[in-house]
């Protein structure tokens, strides 16, 4: 049974479900092709309920009634009633897939979920920025000190692996900075602005499209995009700052006019999220939107579309560009992870 | 010991002196941040000579002494005069960084190093185009069979990562196609076209700028696309083709004229190596110029840098963007696979 992954879903949302409809989808290709067996033992959702069996779950079957009935708990077999931590704790889980909601502010209840599965030695996936931009070194150090893995790459760029990109493709590389478009709602307004459309317009067009939230203040104001940046600047570059150190400005004061005036000077405005790296090894982390050349590789990123750029020592610029969000670009980011920590643990 | 990578360089040239360089200079970064340790045991280079010290080399005063009087038997310690095979299978070296000459047609003599290599149980990494273009699947499979590994990051695109972002980050997200710029000579010239040059003007700077050969051949008329796109079929959507199964068209062809046409589209010409997986699994290759609208991510890619964009199932288009050539972008594309292997070991 050792190389069979036991998963448990602790919240089974968007997010949730979309993983669990690639997991169903891919089941045999990640077999054959990656050598990766699993099943799903337990699903513990705040709203929905909970169910828990050794054996496994029929993913299938759960989907459906989910779909049917909004219950977990009609689900007709398996135990009832285990609430997220007793369900990460209890259950022959090994590896927890974490996507409760997230509380920018508090990083709960998803930092107590994190924390419970280091400490039963369980590894760790989320997609969940809360915890990450509050939390990330010292979950990381708890989970170094138990041997298992906590993996994140969701929280950024969602299903894009920027973070593996950052921290593992282009280790050694020396990178002294960080800056990209990290928020699709603000760039795809900012897009549309450009246009023609006024902010107010854009901005309506978005939420009508599902791009934007009925309250837009955490994109527009940029406060998703520094939660980000947060993640950056402690993860790659190894700081350790918190939301309240860096400046940040939004959208909101974009004008048509500021827009035209770019166009002219051969500029487009972008939402970024960058950091520096300073020779005495301190960052400098902000948010604001900035003219940006067009032949710059930041520039053609357009609409929901996001993107990464690593300036390295050895390389140069790195960019990477990508899907920002969606339901199954954001379940597949935790599939990465996973398959992440498989070949890990099976070279 | 145990922890401690025993490195022996076959070839010593711009590539391997780039990555010595490196080496060098991160020495204490790569033990710190990624308990990397390593030495330099043995060089064999066809045209310096070779040295063997099993405890270890002294690199900054070899690459003193070779650049002095480009002779590696002037280095006063160690034994000399042992060729690359026996450098491979008798020194204690338990790493091998195959960085001799590429023969794009025979692939020799680095097919026959790597072989050695794996047979007596050592790790590969190599910038080489030649032995992956020709025969990648044999020799991965060689290296999974004896257990060790067989990195060649630097094959395409150089020190950009695409190719452990298609095999190792998008694991899973079904990529069904493949296409970018992988040749940076070419994209120069089409570049320098659009800024007014005729075609012979731009090849004739590119030579002076050091980024295309006296004859430059293998770039212009695609072949060096060639080779690259053939090693992404094969490594990352499994196929099992050939050079000659590919059309292969390359820009010499181009006029000022055709430049203007697409400008007046709101196009771009790039030279495209491109791949598509059929649904029977079959896998259709090619490499041509194509008129890219300038909104597409790879239209922004100018002068000598490349980029490649997979399309998957689950994420849409990922493209990554950085540069294709280069000496340390190449010596730093053999660390990152040496620090591939060094991660999956110790995990």
């Amino acid at each position: 049974m050792k190389d069979i992954t036991r998963i448990c879903f602790i919240g089974w949302g968007v997010v949730g479900q979309g993983l669990t409809e690639i997991l169903l989808e891919q089941k045999s290709e990640l077999k054959n092709r990656y050598g990766f067996q699993f099943k799903v033992v337990a699903i513990a959702d705040k709203v929905k309920g909970s169910v828990y069996d050794e054996n496994g779950l029929d993913l299938a079957k759960l989907l459906k009634i989910v779909k049917e009935t909004g219950k977990i708990n009609d689900y007709p077999e398996g135990i009832k009633g285990w609430d997220s931590i007793k369900t990460i704790t209890e259950s022959n889980a090994n590896l927890v897939v974490e996507a409760s909601w997230t509380d920018i502010n508090t990083g709960e209840p998803a930092i107590s979920h994190v924390k419970a599965a280091i400490k039963c030695y369980k590894h760790v996936v989320m997609t969940n920025k809360g915890p990450i931009a509050l939390a990330a070194k010292d979950l990381l150090k708890m989970a170094e000190k138990n041997g298992v893995q906590l993996k994140f790459e969701g929280t950024v760029l969602s299903g894009t692996p920027a973070i593996s990109l950052g921290l593992n493709n282009l280790a050694g590389s020396k990178i002294t900075k960080i800056m990209g478009i990290v928020n699709g709602t603000t760039n795809y307004i900012l897009s549309e602005m450009e246009k023609g459309l006024e902010y107010e317009t854009a901005l309506k067009q978005a939420q009508q499209l599902g791009y934007a939230e009925a309250d837009p203040t955490a994109d527009v104001e940029g406060y998703d995009a520094l939660g980000k940046v947060v993640i950056l600047s402690n993860v790659i570059l190894g700081a350790n700052i918190t939301k309240d150190q860096v400046p940040c400005k939004g959208i909101t004061k974009i004008t048509s006019k500021d827009i035209e005036e770019a166009k002219k000077e051969g500029k487009r405005w972008k939402l970024i999220a960058g950091v520096e790296l300073k020779d005495d090894g301190s960052v400098e982390a902000f948010v604001k939107p900035q003219k940006i050349p067009l032949d710059h590789p930041l520039a053609s990123v357009g609409g929901p579309i996001n993107a990464l750029t690593y300036t390295t020592k050895y390389l140069g610029d790195i960019t990477i560009v990508g899907p920002g969000a969606g339901r199954e670009a954001t379940g597949y980011a935790l599939l990465t992870d996973i398959l992440d920590i498989h070949r890990s643990l099976t070279k």
